[in-house]
């Protein structure tokens, strides 16, 4: 498409091969000061993407592209993230894909916000709510460096007063008391629309369940997703020793109009 | 965007209140036969989508919108389908995002070739290599009733022999002996550019692993997911009892000169 | 200690090579009828344990002795089972070892106090409480075939009435409602005794924990093992298709006098 | 049976409250230093089991006494240890219990061998081989404060050269190349006896399992067992955000004549 060239301004993943990465700018001036060496960033510019710079000590490092999940892995955050492999999911349960309309309570960092802008490029759009006005511009931050603000609104305001939006794609809640978003989710949303919930207990997710019948939700499901991280190494392969045993449950649901109106008879 | 109303020829979800559905056609002349009744599917040309009908038998029905995860699960199978939970994840692993342009081998049945059509859009495009001939209409009948087929190139052709596309996002690999296919997806990809190996056992890992990294690929890492159901009800909250306990592991890279050239010293 | 051949009344575990495996007993008259072929039950008499025979359809099967696990598997089971890998957690968590005297509500088939009873032999004994008349006989029979039941008094009485037994080492409970067990356990127990409960859904959890920490109990906690499957097979190994993803929790306790006394002052 | 009072020498486990624990020696002049406070050991002497004492600090500790559980997770570790959630699915799945006869190789730091000794009294032996001479007295310290050493014969030989012991219930091998006590373990079983294993890699499994066939086991089969922590609190109730991943494969198998001699015809 275009050449592959890193350009100033670029953001740039710089990988340690022992693992160790950092989300850096290629810029004149500036040096990235790390326990394997220093590197001037503005040797980035005019590089290839996935070439391998060596630090002043000597240490190998390569010059990856930031994807999606780097940004998400590296922002700035002063929230709880939610992880790609769930925001992998909710992707997928929802229907979330280029062109969509969907709003989001609360921004929180930001993150999930991010990722989900990243995936309903060039036509679709994020409406994101968020209370905490301290998060506003966090999240602002974390959305620009990402260069995906453009496909984002956030208010600050209140999403459980009722989202500006109607007919929207998808609604995606990830608050502290989830049961207030599910009506408003359910009036922003159109028919068959995509609703998702990002639940940390189970008793928010007993209660969600509960309301979101009561709305004339259907096929409202619940899951967990457990990564498991392997150590592949020949002849001595076996599972990691630890991992995050539990990051969120997840939610989902389609909006009818089960609840709202009498129902036709098919003949 | 649009009304949200059937039109003749949309496909359509009919999902029973008791958790069945199906993918049918909105069209005239054509029935539905389930065990919870019959529909005529001429009757839900006009509907708004998220209504509820009533079968010949009196259950009540939904109208859904498919989305991408839909005709993933209803895809007709000749291969061992890739599951939702690992599509999603090697979607945020890969940053395969809208305009992406992506080898794929192989096709199979063309599930997960629909799946990542579907985030490449508008821009993006899918080069897909399938070497048993017979695969490739299963897998075009696919991707045309998901309406991705645009986005998607399927090519009869033995990608060990090597990829005709240069300079891509992204290569992903599920076949039966996927070493064969690293040395042509590296080769594919742009420096940076990322790599994704869908692996039933753990012998694949082991070998591919050893592979990626003899040729200039980092960041390598292997993971399984485990998705476990949870069955919510008001005060008798528990995982499901069964569950799907491996699909296969994935293994992702990122492609380097690290073998090639070199190496640079920053200073 | 003993020779290892087979005598007239043993219980025998029938395996075949292909996975299947049948709890017969060794005498004169009977046949083990299978899809296998048949197998003429006074043939096993005078055997060597381990030693291969062959039905009449040429099938090798082994002669192996039954271990408690296999007893737990082959019950008549007119309740839910609960699993080995949970007894096994239960045996090591609560100290139960030989010697010890357990109280147990209820008793259900009798395949956890089966297993239990092996564990305390030959000096302790398992009361085991079981409410309805019906399960008292199956419990007994699974017992009696066990080889058992010398260490186990089964009572037909209502344990949340209180237990009988006092001092007890270790208090057993798996019942419908764990939460009315608490305090006969607690009353039953000796100081720093040990309790567990199997509990199926996270809300008996929550209001079992909170009953046990207002008890006096201290050391509360509460697990869920998952046990998977591995297909061993040279250079294609990999986890199981299918598992069981949910059998029970597990919560544990040890009793003391934190709520009933005034507290000592160490000097 | 006994009264319930601490004696002089009596191992104790001091529980604060909070969830951190010692495993201590009721004694006189000894003191208990922690940063919740000091506690005089002689202090213990004559009180119950299960009382609550406050340290120096006002902080509240139960006096427990310690299950072999306690022993396991306390003991003085030169290697890595066996998981209680491990130990209680082999002894269930082996049919180790009272009056069992065992051979072990390796005895390591001899946490395992403790477990197993305590399920084997009062009339069973371990039999424990161990090559490193360093861990012998480690093992030994760790059974004699256990109070099982009664059951338990060390030897400082290779098992890989054999087992002294013949015709005995259960073999089970925790050594870095187990391939090697394959043929040890059938020499020293009875028929129909229980083999176990235990296998950090994937890769030691797959070679065990082909030699454990090849030797004539049957019912081969290899687990995981994956422990969560949940975090019960009314009304927030979630799983632990953290657990081990992965601690060992356990593999089990049944000796049988199956490639010794001729097979039997059953008429």
């Amino acid at each position: 498409m275009t050449d592959n060239i890193v350009r100033e301004g670029d953001n740039i993943l710089i990988y340690a091969l022992k693992g160790k990465s950092w989300l850096v700018k290629a810029q004149h001036g500036a040096k990235l000061h790390t326990h394997l060496g220093i590197i001037e960033l503005s040797n980035l510019i005019g590089r290839e993407y996935g070439e391998i710079l060596k630090t002043t000590l000597a240490a190998e490092v390569a010059i990856l592209r930031p994807n999606i999940v780097d940004y998400v892995m590296k922002s700035a955050r002063s929230t709880q993230i939610v992880y790609p492999k769930d925001i992998g999911f909710i992707v997928m349960e929802t229907g979330l894909c280029p062109g969509a309309s969907v709003v989001e309570a609360g921004t929180g960092s930001g993150v999930l916000t991010t990722a989900l802008a990243s995936f309903v490029r060039p036509n679709g759009h994020i409406y994101s709510y968020e209370i905490r006005a301290e998060f506003v511009e966090v999240a602002r931050r974390n959305l620009a460096r990402a260069g995906v603000e453009e496909w984002v609104t956030i208010k600050n305001k209140d999403a459980s007063l009722g989202f500006d939006e109607k007919e929207v794609d998808v609604a995606i809640v990830d608050v502290g008391d989830p049961c207030t978003l599910a009506e408003p989710a359910y009036n922003a949303l159109k028919g068959s629309g995509s609703f998702a919930a990002i639940l940390p207990t189970v008793n928010q997710a007993e209660k969600l369940n509960s309301t979101l019948r009561s709305l004339g939700f259907v096929n409202i499901h619940t899951v967990e997703l457990m990564l498991r991280k392997m150590e592949v190494r020949e002849g001595m392969t076996r599972p990691s020793t630890r991992m995050v045993a539990h990051t969120a449950y997840l939610m989902f649901a389609r909006k009818t109009s089960a609840k709202k109106e009498a129902l036709h008879v098919s003949q």
